[in-house]
């Protein structure tokens, strides 16, 4: 019950500190005969990885994932697919800094008291390096579904938001600029922002959005697992995000039914899509879109209090290179946990 | 896996359709020896249920619990309590109008398309109904936690919002007013909005805020079954929601880390509380607060298209008794919901 | 994780005490559309239930179970079925005798210790009365498998042995008598002697053989979940039993690798079928056959020393009627459980 | 659902192909601050992998067990302990032979008839060295459960059968002989005849009795996951297993019920104990003691006949070294699942 695993039917379970010899995981489920690229694997590891650009933090984490078994002549064989990416550089950095201290918004405090004690090398298991391995299982349930497209960007950084409606976006521009943002004036400007946000040793928060299309209908159980539930269960376990809406979200709450109910089309398609492409908790065919809020990191330049483990509050400044907005990073993980999801309803979908 | 389970330790299974004989559910892994109140259980099945007040659905459910097992003598046994809520006036309506026909953003179309057919009699499972087995089953999760305390409220209808920080309000008026929001001066104008609604024939969304005191340290686990994740699914969960957002939420997105990161005192509470009482997935102690966000209901008095079975569009008119905010309703749902989820995360945090 | 579900994709959850208000349970997963057979499941019912033969206890449950959910127009919808059984002589008896008093080999004790109390009344939860749920739901299960036979019978008696090959039996017979033994002099044989061991006031174990017949290829699944695995799991959850074995089972541990290796016909049908028809835990297509031992039940109507909650021993008396051998009983009971276990892998079977 | 977990709050994952490049598992919810023994580990390791005598197979496994996370600084974390056992010599076989053939009693032709085609390269998943993850996790959990001790040993080698009581066995002798047979004369026997059986390029079976001690009251849960019923899934998972059977076993199902009933003492435990420590699926507190029975391996060097994929018969011999007798191996196997089982139902057993 640890935790550590999402998926029922595609079921990922994931292992790994961030300065332990490895992480890595197991992809349980996964059908039989997918032939797979290993190319679109590293491209999003790749995505994912801290040092793409000037905008993210410089860190190295070469991310090289290894696949140890379920794959034969390049083909899935349904048994597990164990998979490892190793720690190059576990030994190479200074955490006495931390080994008695709470950094103040970490998880150091609460894991002290929920296990007694904690492996203080970084974040360990808190680490947002552990979404590497759900990027690894999101890529292959993205090859698993070829005919469903996701598609996630940057719409908004700090108090930057970009309010063009995604149907007037063009995704191919997304991993065009290091924001990840497909309108290009929106982006230069957010990137602007998250340069001077570095120089200030500080950092911000965000929002992606997500849009999923060529969705069947049919996905998704009613009651308990919603298609929408488990997607916003995704997206809530994603480190740093603090709020998930889809369709029309929190602004659909201010709505009456008369303006929200969306008509039918002859076809079964909808003339608006303020459902966001579920109904009843079940995938009705139309694009899927939700937005994710993600929280500035905690960890920054700045000198800030923190509490040591005998009750003594220190001031403490942050080392080494930090990472001033991760949403752009954040965008591949948004898409593999959305791709994780639609795989598992997919194959509960076929029990039918 | 047709997700009509929510809970791994402290499990709730619900059956049941709106106009079957009678709903119900099995909640297994509920501790032996915890001495029930009843009262407290029929009281919140009672504000939950329909016709509490004029602004509400005047429809007639009599909601009565029968338990059928694991209490003995008064108290909790260790084995599954089974229990059933009689559907008293399944047979009374017509639903006949909506056997062929595909009602606009109800869950009609997709069950049909996913099962091949449906019980049209109402929404079958897809209806709400469904969440009075919620309500029994987190009636008694807050009693297995009597020191832990959980209050919802209506925090907006429609366009009207209650901006007062929670701090400042009274919970204990929470119940003394239809629409259940603790200030009786945005209560009085959102109750006269509803009721303008109503006249209209139509409906309309709102938001209902939780509030958990009380938390011990230490309950969520890290990676995919944060705390905040599975409140986020639980709340997503409840019919018409479309949005969640706990401690600073979206807004949250728009900050820095400087002005987000919750200082420690130096007893490991904090002086500010943006993390919503969650840190890295696990509470720490201080308040757990969050926001969720339900659509106007699809059903209403007003003529609209609808869609039937050989591809024609029709008007339909909406039939009987109505709800026109169905947000007053669900505020003891979302704390049942609530109730459930720390329950669950109460029993794990014991096999450590 | 209290231990009241069984399967994972054709999920059975049970509850209810031997003397509580009702037995029932949910059937989640069961897919949509299947026309069910009330007769049939009624009268695996009848075979089930006490009272059926002058052999077996006198002690009267009607088990008329209702359906609560998951049903319309006799089709299964793909939502939960809901069930109960009601008890309908639950306040006849009398058991203050037991309870302050642990009987031998009953589960008294053990629930004591890990519960903290008990509801003394019969065995409450640990109650064979509990399988009139299972056989609910596998009679659900043979009618989704319509096309796969199950046949199970009573080969032995105490130390009365049927040792002919099933493959010589006629089943037809099995129902021809109150043994369940399609072996007719076997049959007379095992009478008799239960009948003497009815009046001696004691009990008798005895063997109960299972052979699926027509199972596709491919059910089941490597490592953990082994389809002989979750078979012998199923079988060993039934009480009073403590052993099982499948194709040449114990004595197949005597055997060299020469003489028990099932060689291949051309259409990969096997010449021999030691394997039992599984193998790598996965159905080849050849006969599944199984046998489950049954100890005596425990009560018994000769006095034996009991225990009391205070560490007085104290003589004590069954009371009532009781059953001098369960095990033709137990037979439906056996069919039901290996219809759920084929039930769900046949689901899973979907997902590749 | 593919089947490679084993537990649920103590939750073994496993993956690897005999001849892929690595083996390895998960074990999520280990508890933290557990100080490991990692040379009593790799001693368990040791017994289970082949070479150890000249009555096992002498193909090379070196078995070096590498843990990549959840422990720090020799102590568990309460994180996943992930782990990877490399296959050093994958590439040296040729396997050629079997590419389009399935041997006889192997799971060749199932695998390839359940997902489409297989990693032919030996046994793939369904080979035996699927279990030396399974000694990782079992070794663990025995040092979680450090006063509960387990003991298993070969009772019987094809026909040779030790028929002497554990209670009158020295389980200290059980490594001092290559059989893992504690009595001395059956050993030397049992040897003598594993001997002779590789000579004939043969097989043999037997049986691995297990005996655990020092149990508390109340482990398993009632109805469906009763402690032997796990016990026996655990067991019957193991590759060549056919038969399991605990207490009095089938010779039970021969008895009366004045006869097996296993009397008080004052203090709770029974005069007797053919209940097998069990009773209602619920520790008793008596020893726990059951029998696994092992068919002989299906690899031999004698000539049979194999199917190959276009539908012919075709002569095939082994090829390498056999393992005449896997049942010595096994005794550590056994052992390990035990263990699971136990650290599973012990984490249970904590949420009452």
């Amino acid at each position: 019950m640890a935790g550590n695993s999402f998926g029922k039917l595609y079921k990922v379970t994931t292992f790994g500190e961030s300065h332990g010899e490895a992480l890595g995981g197991i992809i349980d489920g996964c059908p039989p005969g997918i032939q797979l690229d290993f190319e679109a694997i590293e491209l999003d590891m790749a995505r994912r990885k801290p040092g793409q650009s000037a905008i993210v933090t410089q860190r190295k984490e070469p991310d090289a994932v290894q696949f140890l078994s379920g794959i034969f002549e390049g083909k899935t064989t349904g048994t597990p697919i164990g998979f490892i990416i190793p720690n190059t550089n576990q030994k190479s950095d200074d955490y006495s800094h931390i080994k008695d201290n709470y950094r103040p918004s970490h998880a150091d405090y609460v894991y002290d008291q929920k296990y007694g004690f904690r492996d203080y090398r970084g974040g360990g298991r808190s680490s947002a390096r552990e979404t590497a391995s759900r990027v690894v299982a999101g890529a292959i349930a993205k090859q698993m579904l070829s005919e469903i497209k996701i598609n996630a960007y940057v719409s908004s950084v700090g108090p930057i938001h970009l309010d063009t409606p995604y149907q007037e976006l063009d995704f191919s521009k997304i991993e065009s600029n290091p924001v990840r943002c497909p309108d290009e004036k929106s982006a230069a400007i957010m990137e602007e922002y998250i340069r001077d946000i570095r120089k200030q040793g500080d950092t911000v928060g965000g929002v992606v959005t997500c849009v999923i299309q060529n969705v069947p209908v049919g996905l998704g159980e009613p009651v308990f697992d919603k298609l929408h539930a488990e997607l916003g269960k995704a997206m809530l376990s994603i480190n740093a995000v603090k709020g998930f809406e889809y369709g029309s979200g929190f602004s659909g709450s201010e709505m009456k039914g008369s303006e929200h109910n969306d008509l039918y089309n002859p076809d079964g398609t909808t003339k608006t899509n303020l459902s966001g492409g579920i109904q009843g908790g079940i995938s009705n065919g139309m694009d899927i879109y939700f937005r994710v809020a993600f929280k500035p990191v905690a960890t920054i330049m700045q000198t800030q209090d923190s509490l040591d483990n005998k009750g003594n509050i220190t001031p403490m400044t942050g080392k080494g290179r930090h990472d001033p907005c991760v949403v752009p990073r954040a965008v591949p993980i948004v898409e593999a946990m959305a791709a994780i999801v639609l795989a598992d309803f997919y194959l509960i979908n076929k029990t039918y």
